[in-house]
Parts: C-alpha cells; structure tokens; sequence
C-alpha cells in the first residue's frame, strides 16, 4: 500500500463555497488513501494579503452565485441557504471570532480533529443555513454544544479563543495559505512527491482526483454504485458470503464471466484480496484473474 | 425518445477557459441528447456591460490560472499553452475582429455550423497554442483554409467582417449573453422545461449534467469504457455481432446473467433495441429483460 498523501484544507465558515468543498473532502478522507489536514484560516486576511476583492460585487456574479450556489448545495446534498442579507454576513459581521473559536478548538484536542469538523460544519450551519449569528460568544458555544463538546470543554475554548497565541496561530495559518499563492477559500493543498499541488474552489475534486491517482466518484462517494479497492480498507477472510452486485472488467474473458457469475449466485467466491469500506460495504480485487468485482457486503 | 434539449455555448476565442467548454460541448453534443447552439460573442463587451474586472488582475490569481490551465489542458486533452504575453494577447489586442470574423463565417453558413466549429477552434489554436496573431486579415484567412473552408468563402468572409450587419449581429449576441445575466465566458444556457438554466465557466459539466437529466463522463466521453444509449444513435437490425465489453445491471439476475454472458459469447444477441452511437460504437438497450448492455461493434 502507497503511503497516504497529504492534502491540507485551508477554510473560513464565512465562505458558502467552503462548505461545499469542506464536506466533500471530510467524506473522501474515507475513500481515498489520503491524510486530511484541516487548516482553519481567515478569508478576510487572505482577500487583503492577495489584494482581491469578493466576487459578490459584480451584481451578475451575485445574483449567478446565489443560484450556483442553491443547485450546488442540491447537488452536493448540503444543506445550505443563503442568508436573508449576506452582504451584512460575510462583510460587516465577519467571521473573525469565529475563526479564532475554530482555532482554539483545535489547539486543544488530541488525537484527532473530529471537535475541529463538528464545530466547523456546526458555524457553518448557523451561517449558511440557519441565518443566525457566529460573532457572540454565546453563538459558539451554541455550535460547539451542538457538535458534541461537553460543557468544560467549551468553556476551555471561550477563554482561550481570545488569547494572543490563538490570535497568532490562526494568523500563521493565514499567512501560510498566502505563502502557497492563495486569493480565496476553499484552497486545498495536496503534497505530491514533495510539491504541493494548489486547487481553489469547490470544482477541481475530478482534477485533484486525477492528479493523486485517485478516482472521483461525485460529491457523494457513499452513494456511488461503484466502489473502488481503498488503501484504508482492511483485508477479510476468503471464502466470506456477498450478495451479488458486480461489474465485470472489459478486458475478462466472458466464458471465465460466466463461471464467476455461478460462483456468486452460490454466494461465495474465493477472493485473493478483500477490503471492507468504511461506509461498511466491501470490495474484492481477484487481480490474478484480471477481474474487478464490486459487492455489497450480505 | 424524449425531444432534444437546446443548449447555447456563448464564448470568445480570446477566452481560455472557453476553449475548454467549447471542445468539451462538441464531444457531448454527439453523447446527450442536446442540441448544440454554438453562440460566438465579444467577451469585452460583457465584461464592461457586467462591469465585472479579468480575474487576471489579482497577482496570486493569475499565477494560479496559469497552473490551472495547464492542468486543465492536460486532463481535458486540449493543446492549449499559454502565450509569452498574456495580458497583450488579451488585453491589448483583443479579439474584436476575431470574433466578427467568426460571426461573418456563421452568417454564411447553410445546414449546420461546422465551418463556425472548425474555424472558432483554428481562431483559438493560434492564440492560444501557437502564440500567433489573430487580429490581422491575414490570420484569420489562414486559420480559415486551416478550418476546411474554400479559398471563395474565405474571401467573401473577409469581406462581408467588417459590414455593419455583421457588426450589429456579434453586438445582439453579445447583449442576448448579457440579458441572460453573463459576466464571463463561457457561458452555457440550458433550456430546461421552457425555462433557460445559466452555467458559467467550464467547471460545472456534472452539475449541468445532474440539472437536464444526463450522465457526465468526463472531458473525454469517447474515451470512456461507459457507453450510454444516446437519442442521436439509431437502431440497427437485430441479431448483429459484437464483440464482448459488457455491463450488467445490478438488479439482474445473476443466471440470467449467465445466459447472456454465453449469448454473447456466442457472439450473437437478440435485441430489443439497438442504437448506433457517433463514434461508431453500439449500444444495446434490453430493457423489457432490466438490463443494459454496452458493445463495442466487431
């Protein structure tokens, strides 16, 4: 198995974009053999370091956004939804304290960033989806609460978001976005053989996927009927019982295609790798017979 | 068969991202069931009607363009390359005259738009391949010959340019693009049901897909072991020959899948349906027996 490539996520929850490409990389992380790094950073800090203005000021691009945005958020199955005045959210509001809330969140957990996703989507849903506020100290509590943090832990992260090193770490991140050439969010960084590889937006996941050598199974891989053989699979015994939901490969002789189709109508087949996926499906690769089979785990 | 969806292409050959939506739209018009209206306009005029600015102005944003480009370029198996300079390519020399030659050629032409195809894709390889000139009557009489058309068309093309008529038709097309709201190109207007859908650049082709009902296969459907039954084929006599690249359907039963597999191995079929695809490729469509099957034709 390669060793997992990592791809770091630099996002704001003040961007509706970010969202989108947020949640497509939280459920990848599980399909492809990658190491996802979530880099909460401030958009703010990124459109003034880089001199770019927001795209919502050309009323065309606005009023294409909003729309884009709504068949997008269907399509990604996400539940997102403008906000009655988003010219007040994203620029007069901002989400400046909430980036520092992320920020401190993360500093302090261990041994994984599960806290740091929750929050993430929990500020994102108030947002891009409730209409409701993310500056007041009383609104991140609300989010965290609701992603699963116990009481002394946001209490923790409500003393600490304030603080200078989580104002200079969340800097640092920010200033680590712009060192890769970033002019906006979502940008998301995948090391490959040593170079960084840059993709902005919600719209590069087929591109990335072909530039890591893995394969786009749309926003919503779970819900894919193909499956492809995961490096974070883990092997199962032979002989194990399917129900019989296959593809043949092109190339595999029919006459072989049909004894394999009578091996699984007797619901077993002798497997040479099998990988279970993380959504609790499975996937066998009989690579010596020059065949992919794809199955529902019975 | 369900009545074919008009789609408009509206583009600029100065436009890179153009190129890409063009060439990807020609290949698709073969695949969805869409009919293709290719729409030539002035990227200038849009830009200054929206009052939106070139994303190019942003230093960050122009160096990421370049990379993307080439990337894009790559995966989409289109030989674009940027020119030495960009901004006078773009800025300084525009493609005003560019795109009234295109119109002119479209003016003229009877019974199809291959020769506004053919010429659009010439216009776009000298600028934005070859690093070459297009503003001149030269060039474009050279990408014209390049493009197929007769030394007779190219010479009343060449005349008929700079007419009035023919600089009123870019300018109504250019301001149809805007009253659909564009601020950049390509544009693409699907209509949906009576009712025109907006998809700007050339990163939303799944998503376009998903909204008219249609399968993306990525930027090179010809290149895809999946076939999908296309309303543009038509039906050929049963008990044809293939050879055997097959998919079964999940829900089929696994021994009548057996049968099949040995139908085919015999290398004849009794079908229900077949269709003929562009390409010169088969599809076969089975479905009082709920299942489809994708041939190559021997």
């Amino acid at each position: 198995m390669a060793s997992r490539k990592v791809v770091e996520l630099f996002y704001d929850v003040v961007s509706p974009y970010s969202w989108l490409g947020f949640e497509v990389m939280c459920r990848y992380r599980h399909v492809w053999n990658i190491e996802l790094k979530l880099r909460p950073a401030f958009l703010g800090g990124v459109m003034h370091g880089s001199g770019n203005k927001p795209p919502g000021m050309v009323p065309n691009k606005f009023k294409y956004m909003d729309k884009d945005l709504t068949r997008l958020a269907k399509y990604f199955d996400v539940p997102l939804k403008c906000p009655a005045d988003p010219f007040e959210v994203m620029f007069q509001k901002g989400s400046m304290s909430a980036m520092r809330f992320v920020t401190a969140v993360q500093e302090r957990e261990t041994g994984g960033d599960e806290q740091v996703e929750q929050v993430s989507r929990e500020l994102w849903r108030r947002i891009w989806s409730e209409d409701k506020d993310i500056t007041q100290p009383e609104s991140m509590s609300e989010a965290a609460k609701k992603a699963g943090l116990s009481d002394s832990d946001v209490e923790a992260a409500l003393q600490l978001y304030t603080s200078q090193p989580i104002k200079d770490k969340l800097k640092n991140t920010t200033e680590h976005a712009l060192s890769y050439g970033a002019f906006g969010f979502p940008m998301i960084v995948c090391h490959i053989d040593g170079k960084p590889e840059i993709f902005f937006g919600s719209d590069r996941f087929e591109l990335m996927a072909f530039c890591i050598g893995e394969k786009w199974l749309g926003p919503k891989p779970d819900k894919s009927a193909a499956r492809l053989m995961s490096g974070s699979g883990y092997p199962c015994k032979n002989g194990d019982t399917f129900c019989g939901k296959f593809y043949l490969h092109p190339k595999f002789p029919t006459l072989l295609g049909g004894s394999l189709v009578f091996l699984l109508s007797g619901r077993h087949i002798l497997c040479k790798q099998v990988f279970r996926m993380a959504d609790g499906t499975t996937d066998v690769s009989v690579s010596s017979w020059q065949i992919f089979v794809t199955l529902s785990r019975k």
